[in-house]
């Protein structure tokens, strides 16, 4: 199956296990309603039981998985099925979070199975020279945050933004790279894209605001306009 | 929050990842028309993208996941969090199962996040030692199952069941024990249920027949039999 | 095999991945020097390649690995295989440490394979009711220690220490109870004892001291001391 | 540190778990002789707990840990420290075997501490994709041997050897490459290196023959005959 196509620069709400529910249905509302407003791309994860509900009720955004495994149907008692994904509409999914880390085998399984399915890989590495070696497998985006960073609000140095963003592309041109580290505010989106990303997302920056939705549009608004100067 | 009380003989219905979407679907509305037709208590386990669905379209069923994850709302990137579950209408996890091992310390986090909560846990022991062991932390069900037998069509042998439902009913008298292995005609439920376990279940010896629905209901009328000889 | 005979109160010395080597045996030589001097049951615990000369180098300590696999002699590149350390001169080993967490049926596996060949089972609970339900597996000891205070130099309160034992020796009678979070003072082992458990012992408490042996001899004579005033 | 060089065609000794103590150390010794006697660079592995008597007790072998961790002295209970193997003269160790697999951020810190201890890396992949993406990590050796064909005595086909040499030079041309799947003759030696690999090694193609120092004596004579005929 032929994958969606990703216009950039595109972002990603990952409010991994911040909300769920109602609450995460909420800002998914929002998230679509400003993807359709400043045209952008965006991807929004959330709990897999969520999903169905998250895809009924938006029209615009890219419904992810946090996580996926490389199984076909069969046995695999409380894995995640990609097949099951496509059928509930699901059309991209994270693999190997630092949270959820994967044996490189099972990472390059996932990776084959979703290619086969059309399902979109968002594929995350830590180091530069992590980076380069996962590119070798094509993911379709490339998610570059130092481990050590996560959850911390601090944002990735210049050097290693220009350092991840060029190893990927040497060796796959057309994996896109997101720069996540510690976005939350517009002015990270601006820099995470001026250095060179493809793309940008949050999650703290935007789940632990007094107003996540606000918060998400200041960071769209940033994205929509370096889009508009890039034309 | 109060678990739903569960009455015996149970059964569950555990599609593991042979079935998904609208095939799973069928097969929860067949289980739900024989549990509302016999008045029996019955799990069925899904794709965690299925299970709103399978909430949705039956009215008898126990939706259960096939694995939860003890985390609170919070990080934890593609963990399945506990209160996304409950607001999705999910009122049963299994734990544990050989093809989803977890370590002992996540298990019991996981165990004392549905206890509060009012999930039910499902939980998976092999051995004698082992199913004594995990008894103490008082799972609501216990299921026994030689990892060895898993999917091979093969029963457990009387002297296994005997030994574990008496194992587990000296530590925990108010933990239910499903018998499980190999189960796959209304002989082997009938036996299982007669060994003294509290319910019974199965997987390949229901997807893997030419007519699912038609398998279940012979398990089922058998259980129903089973039941009101009990009376 | 019969499994070596352990009197209380004992003392373990766990230097963890801080020390190796040449470093590792100068402690090791110092402990064995006081376990001689204060007529001590010491187990000693190193990195795998350096225990056959801490069983050459020593006379008095239990040598003691951190880890051991349940596997049979066979496949298991990379495992640590029960055997080899048997024939090594280990008798003893820790299990289930929260910086090795094994699944749980992994961990019965192993157990059951250190019964059957002598070695001694040190086996590693975070919560009251983990340490409940690991004491069905009796092994020979049981480490207390919530996983919270690990590393952190500080102790268990007496609440904790009271609860564990006691839930252990309900269960398993014969199972020692070690107390060990953040043990570092003659003291700390003092409290430790008093509050009924059979033994202690420490990582950080004595290897990150300007004098290992020196900080090892205070804790020793402190449990020398208790000792004796329990004759 | 300055990495030992490593002379083409080299052999690799894995007894696994199969064998330990005096029987491991029996066959090192016949190793050793055979490596003398031929001229050969050859690895040998086996528990950690026997390394130190292999190192002691020969001379020309290249004593390899099966398994070693990415971290740094300190804490990591029951975890294997570069720097401890080192000291014991370990100059080599395998990583991410099938039977050991490593998540994949896991891998690139234990390589990036191999180099910089000077640790030969001899890193294992299953597919041609899985082969050129760790070849980015630039391991000193690859070994490359389809999963589903490990223990079981078949050799991979010509074709997968082809293509995965190819794969792993024209990504790292210093990497060497180690075709190993079911060697277990001579002529799968000669196939093998005539293939293209720089190395081969067995398992069970050695330690399960009646006599596994005579298999070894066939493989290296066969390996010795073809290095004479390439000069």
């Amino acid at each position: 199956m032929e994958k969606r196509a990703i216009r950039t620069p595109f972002f990603v709400v990952n409010p991994k296990a911040y909300l769920y529910g109602e609450k995460a249905l909420e800002l998914a509302r929002c998230a679509d309603r400003l993807a359709e407003q400043y045209d952008l791309d965006v991807f929004f994860t959330g709990q897999l039981v969520d999903l169905p509900a998250l895809k009924r009720e938006t029209k615009h955004l890219i419904i992810t998985a946090q996580h996926m495994d490389g199984l076909r149907p069969g046995a695999g008692m409380g894995h995640v099925l990609p097949e099951a994904l496509v059928e509930a509409g699901v059309q991209a999914t994270f693999l190997n979070h630092a949270e959820h880390a994967m044996p490189f085998a099972k990472l390059a399984q996932a990776m084959a199975r979703a290619d086969e399915l059309g399902i979109l890989t968002i594929v995350c590495a830590d180091t530069v020279e992590e980076a380069r070696a996962l590119a070798m497998l094509h993911p379709d985006i490339m998610v570059c945050e130092p481990t050590s960073l996560i959850g911390t609000g601090k944002v990735s140095g210049g050097d290693y933004m220009a350092a991840t963003n060029e190893a990927v592309k040497s060796v796959s041109p057309h994996t896109l790279v997101l720069q996540a580290a510690g976005i939350s505010t517009g002015e990270d989106v601006i820099r995470a894209i001026r250095s060179g990303a493809d793309g940008t997302g949050g999650t703290s920056g935007i789940v632990a605001k007094p107003d996540p939705c606000a918060a998400l549009e200041e960071m769209l608004t940033a994205l929509h306009q370096i889009k508009e100067e890039g034309k």
